[in-house]
């Protein structure tokens, strides 16, 4: 169930935020173009000394394999408060670069234990380089991170980072723990996305909030609205696991039933069907069997009621959001409607 | 080549820096107690989420599993300049556990890819739960490392950490690329044991400055002291791989030959012996024939040279705390002393 998997994650690229990006106004698109290329830098080879230049190389193809990008544009649009046009960047896009660093680096390690092949159609790490070079390099983006954000000379935001890299440590240790479990209840599930998802984002927010125009004052209302937004987000993407991507159909679905996670459609599902209810997860182990199952969650509301959750946390995203005194509420409420976009 | 490494490190446990102690007097040792508890905090039970728990005995059986905590003590020892008694711990404490916890962290993933069974004598995380268990150990540990620091206030001290937890990862890398290679000369076996060892003794030593008594302006100079005596502890760490601890003969000598891992005394040594400039590494494959290669290697003076080079090292560290103005010189040049010490 990791957010931004293989070809799930490929329906919203970068292109797809063109709505957003159009009203966020072109300092935002000028400080995303900036963490771009601060990310290159990142993993450049004239950064690492004689003989590491390998790393470069691998950390260089995981970071241009790219993603969404999602995280830092909260930060910016986070940081722009009712600004327009929104702070000089220097700040803002470090912070942006020390989500994106550390997420980069929590898919990295998570590969590893998955022993994922693909990550957004491309080979991983681990498949091209080996465990040892994946560990090695998901460490390196993890010091940076860190070290591109105490740049800012804030040490309250060095704080919030490490806060979420904790949480999202212990959201995939949780996530290993319940393998193939059948005690996962909602409350459980909720829990770990909000430690393995929903504190990044909220953290993104935060950063935006803290670095930016809004000032300390807005950042647990902005991190709310993160925390909400990156819930549903991982609520979504569990459902679209299970159910396939709207328009890809044919494609393969059930990723997470051969991994043994166990995601919200699944808890639902076993809650209306006796069949799924009796189902040991570990005799769940072809595409075929995966794709069974799938078929049987679909006959089930689970679908539904997990999609209405996500929805109703974006809505109280949206509703907390209006009620603070910013300019560019709408932009903020079109990146939380782009998050449902891809279920409808 | 790990530093503190099984066996090798088991010399030299805190009660042997006890003259060490005695010099630098009860405050020092009152902060070394507080970095304990508040290690063996960072890794309880209620820091953690519901069925994370098992990640808090993981950690706490890692960090309890102590070692000689030569890192916090030059935080501490740095960090008095020449203040008697040294300035309130809070913020020297913090530093002190994030620089444990980094090198934690790394030696956790080290035995990883290692695939280590022991470490200290005890088992390791890796061999009792598993590689996913030991590389999100790791990962918290590292989080938590940038958390401790950040709460200082001090963004130039996050950096400096930030700075050596990358320099780190490179050396482990550089390592591993360099792994049975017949072409490691001793500039790049330096350059390795620097980004590898140095850097974080380097940075214990900066991060007392900046944050302690002698203040930035002390920073470069203390870092120095750090960074020479850690580059002696790793060569003279490698001697004793080789050459056998004294007063340990009859254990095993070599380990750094079946990982592969080309040390300064090898490269000396094949300097001398056509024998072992002809060597595969890649041929020693048993304790045995590692025994021997170690045989050879005490024929020449390699074992010799790398100590004299050590000794250098720490000759030129002391000779430069000589001429700071610091009240505590005595018990910087007793740590200095104690690296050597190892060999004597």
């Amino acid at each position: 169930m990791s957010a931004d998997a293989p070809g799930r994650a490929g329906g919203q690229a970068p292109e797809e935020l063109r709505p957003i990006l159009d009203a966020a106004g072109e300092q935002t698109e000028r400080m995303l173009a900036e963490t771009e290329l601060r990310l290159a830098r990142i993993a450049a080879p004239t950064e690492l000394p004689g003989g590491a230049g390998e790393l470069a190389t691998r950390a260089g193809a995981t970071l241009a394999a790219g993603g969404k990008r999602l995280r830092p544009l909260l930060v910016f649009l986070c940081g722009a408060g009712a600004a327009d046009p929104p702070p000089a960047g220097e700040p803002l896009v470090a912070a942006a670069c020390s989500v994106e660093l550390i997420h980069m680096a929590a898919l990295l390690h998570d590969d590893v234990l998955d022993r994922a092949p693909l990550r957004r159609g491309l080979p991983t790490v681990f498949a091209t380089d080996g465990r040892d070079a994946a560990v090695s390099t998901g460490d390196h983006l993890f010091a940076r991170a860190f070290g591109e954000l105490a740049a800012t000379g804030h040490a309250g935001a060095v704080q919030t980072l490490s806060i979420a890299s904790s949480a999202l440590v212990r959201g995939e240790l949780m996530q290993r723990a319940d393998a193939w479990s059948a005690d996962v209840v909602v409350a459980r599930y909720l829990e770990r996305c909000e430690l393995k998802t929903a504190s990044l984002f909220e953290t993104a927010c935060r950063l935006g909030a803290l670095l930016g125009a809004p000032g300390p004052g807005a950042a647990d209302r902005l991190g709310s609205f993160g925390r909400q937004i990156g819930l549903a987000f991982q609520i979504l993407d569990d459902v679209l696991d299970l159910a396939g991507a709207p328009g890809q159909t044919g494609k393969r679905r059930g990723t997470d039933l051969l991994d043994g996670t166990v995601t919200l459609p699944l808890i639902y599902a076993r809650e209306e069907s006796t069949e799924l209810a009796a189902l040991d997860l570990r005799s769940v182990t072809t595409p075929e069997q995966a794709e069974s199952v799938c078929a049987t969650v679909a006959e089930t509301a689970a679908f539904e009621r997990a999609t209405a959750l996500a929805l109703e946390l974006v809505a109280d995203a949206k509703r907390g959001a209006a009620s603070m005194d910013l300019d560019r509420i709408e932009v903020l409420d079109l990146v939380a409607d782009s998050v449902v976009a891809r279920v409808s």
